[in-house]
């Protein structure tokens, strides 16, 4: 199956954890896509022309909450989306919360990033700040819930984090939010977060 | 369960005809928020600060596709999420690709809305609009997919163009559209989809 994904992307990092946490890794034929050119031909695969996308013999899939999902069935180990009942909600309410606190992230990159100095604006990045704040809060509070054992929900935050660390040192979310640093720390070691880094 | 919702939120609507179509509607205690008040409490329930979140026992759920598959598990008769195979994988990118709309159509409405003229950006806008022309044209090439049965994927795709018709209507998509607005114009006339109508 090809995976359009690009290095940086922290959703497409998601998909990739959770591959090689499930051991399809081998399965996927990863193909990085120039986000910045909009001839890459992602269209193709996705009208939205956004990463990840995984192609399967059914077509195309994405979001990347979708793309993980069907991941999951095609192994046979320890499921990362609990079939049912309390601990599934609890997984995606991570999930949506971990990928929440991204969309404002990449907001906030994009303002900073994709337009003129002179048409960005200070009001919505401080708005996106305070989802991103709001999110570390919630996080470091009910850290515990992350503990164990690993589901999509503590991958998409995991993935989350890495993504501050790449794209917003300046935020220092570590000094102020220690025990979900802790907890990082310790996601941190797996192999699949490590083999899925990029550097800034 | 509450369900903090905004009238013209085209994800709460969404949520909001899963539980009209599921017979739970009588169940839901629907909470309006005014989201242009940072101080409306939100927070409380979503560190995000997004609706809609529904209310559990379990705490709080959110985003939209968590919030309609749990009520999708609350009642007994056909199901809107597909149980496995295909044709769940095929609901759910129905439903990322009406969302994936909807994600570009509020990015263009808060660019145009909440902040000053001299800070919103063409080059942002068009972006977001070529997402949507994407969307409405993949939608419009494959709309016999959205014939039956009713899914999630189609009542997303129903609350997106809605959203469309209310915010966007220079946008004339039924035009260019005509396979696509011959199905909305027959999803429409379902009550859940009369009953959750709101005027600009």
């Amino acid at each position: 199956m090809k995976l359009f994904y690009s290095p940086a992307s922290p959703y497409a990092r998601k998909v990739r954890i959770v591959a090689m946490e499930t051991g399809l890794h081998d399965r996927l034929e990863i193909v990085s896509v120039d986000t910045s050119n909009p001839n890459n031909g992602l269209a193709d695969h996705n009208p939205l022309s956004k990463i990840p996308v995984l192609e399967t013999e059914f077509g195309p899939l994405y979001d990347s909450p979708v793309i993980c999902e069907y991941l999951d069935t095609l192994h046979a180990g320890e499921k990362l989306f609990p079939a049912e009942g309390t601990s599934r909600w609890k997984a995606l309410r991570w999930q949506a919360l971990a990928d929440g606190l991204l969309d404002a992230a990449l907001l906030i990159r994009y303002e900073q990033t994709q337009r003129p100095t002179e048409r960005q604006y200070d009001g919505f990045i401080d708005k996106q700040k305070s989802k991103i704040a709001g999110a570390l809060d919630y996080m470091n509070g009910n850290v515990r819930e992350l503990e164990a054992p690993l589901t999509i929900g503590t991958i998409a935050v995991a993935s989350a984090l890495g993504y501050l660390n790449l794209r917003f040192a300046d935020l220092a979310w570590h000094d102020t939010h220690s025990d979900l640093a802790l907890w990082h720390k310790q996601f941190a070691a797996r192999p699949s977060y490590v083999n899925t880094q990029v550097e800034g």
